[in-house]
């Protein structure tokens, strides 16, 4: 089938290399920047550039813009795409883009699926997109009341040829709850921790848990002030859970409650260890 | 040269096997449980088992104990060390130990000097020692104003020849603020993640941020509350600094300031952007 893919920074990139690295499909690539297409094509990640027109024969197009830009440009090229074609996106936010962009297309016979592989790099754009950056790697795809069943299944299908490890079907809300938590907050977790006073006296004094801690504060604040803003209360309702929880140690540490402090990790470490085990981690 | 063990969990399991590997000198090993000496014998981790006698016939003996059991055994076994001779620990925290190992054992003539080997591993005892778990990590030596310089030179040398990768000499008082941000800091916000209600629901919805974030989660809760006791002002003000700076983000996404958002997190972008390069990570 042709599949057409729109942005090609990390994902959209690394989206073209690893579907011409396992399938037959016809890739097609679109960028605002002449470059980055010059680049794409040169290194064989795409077919040929699409242009405008090439909305119309794609079977399946993936957008893989920031946001806003996605809903945007579908909003904007509702009428152009293939009627019984398949438009699916790439973004770190499900809700608001699922339902902006079902109301776009559903008029004009398109159907809409909205997806996000979990996976990224520190570093941003086509130069870094590789073709196993999804291997292994969770695929999450969110079915709505309005999704079209053999729409999510050929994003699906697609998903396990690409070698993405694990599909999960969920719906957008709860994508959206889930996300604040295990990848919105740890990005502003992360990006918070850098800002003590003592960060400049690292060197030398760290063993694994400070780089872990903040291996994702080098982030694109452009695309994730975004991604936070679209997804505002499930992430306010986890940076005010963790102050609430880090003000409970601080508490216990600064009244010299001892048996408080120690039951505070003693229960963080079981939920660890419960969590790992439910992964299959340790048994 | 005789080198006592005292204490053969992780970390002194560790030093014996590192110790033997990659030297000729002689390693005695003791511990309250007597499984664990016929383990470290057995495996080869030490050459036999040492006695309270054998404290005097040590001229550098590692003391792997938690903190106040540390103190507590240095104190007591003061007199018994051989005049001359080295004494370290091996604690997470310095400044309570150093002061006192030193009160306890300069009346005899004995050498204390506060070491701080930067490794660690999510468990605990001898069963997870292994001959590799120094392999390049920061090995920090503390020396203070009653510090003997040769006795220094003789646990730094020793580090050297065990592989570890960087040697870092500090006081004990800067040794304990820095490590209350890169250490401690990271085991408690590790620890408070977890305890998120939504963290039930994270199964499929990770890729490495959450994984990163929360890895040091499970810990050894009796040690790391009697470590966090012993640094109780640094830490404090860590876990405070941390607080604020959550508020920061959290303010600006509630107020709607995407403006200020976007700055928070370009700040710490590029705070983490400049510790990578300080640490040689990106150019």
């Amino acid at each position: 089938m042709n599949i057409l893919i729109v942005g090609l920074g990390l994902i959209g990139g690394s989206f073209c290399r690893t579907i011409k690295k396992h399938t037959t499909d016809t890739v097609l690539g679109m960028d605002i920047d002449q470059n980055t297409v010059n680049q794409a094509v040169e290194s064989g990640a795409i077919d040929r550039q699409a242009n405008f027109e090439d909305i119309s024969i794609a079977d399946l197009t993936f957008v893989c813009l920031y946001p806003q830009q996605t809903i945007d440009f579908i909003t904007e090229h509702a009428s152009q795409f293939k009627p019984g074609s398949v438009v699916a996106d790439t973004c770190g936010i499900k809700n608001r883009i699922v339902s902006n962009c079902e109301k776009a297309l559903l008029p004009y016979g398109v159907h809409f699926v909205g997806i996000h592989p979990m996976a990224g790099r520190e570093f941003s754009g086509f130069s870094y997109s590789t073709d196993s950056l999804f291997q292994g790697a969770s695929f999450i795809v969110t079915a709505s009341k309005q999704s079209n069943p053999d729409a999510v299944n050929l994003v699906t299908d697609l998903a396990v040829r690409m070698g993405f490890g694990e599909i999960v079907r969920t719906s957008p809300e709860q994508h959206d709850k889930i996300i604040a938590f295990t990848s919105q907050l740890a990005h502003v977790v992360s990006n918070a921790y850098m800002k003590s006073p003592t960060a400049l006296y690292e060197r030398g004094f760290t063993g694994g848990s400070f780089q872990d801690l903040t291996r994702v504060a080098m982030l694109n604040d452009k695309m994730w002030t975004e991604l936070f803003w679209l997804n505002k209360e499930p992430l306010l309702y986890e940076i005010n859970t963790i102050i609430a929880h880090l003000s409970q140690y601080r508490d216990a540490l600064l009244t010299g409650d001892l048996a408080t402090l120690q039951r505070l990790l003693y229960e963080g470490s079981e939920l660890k260890k419960q969590d790992l085990k439910a992964n299959g981690k340790i048994k």
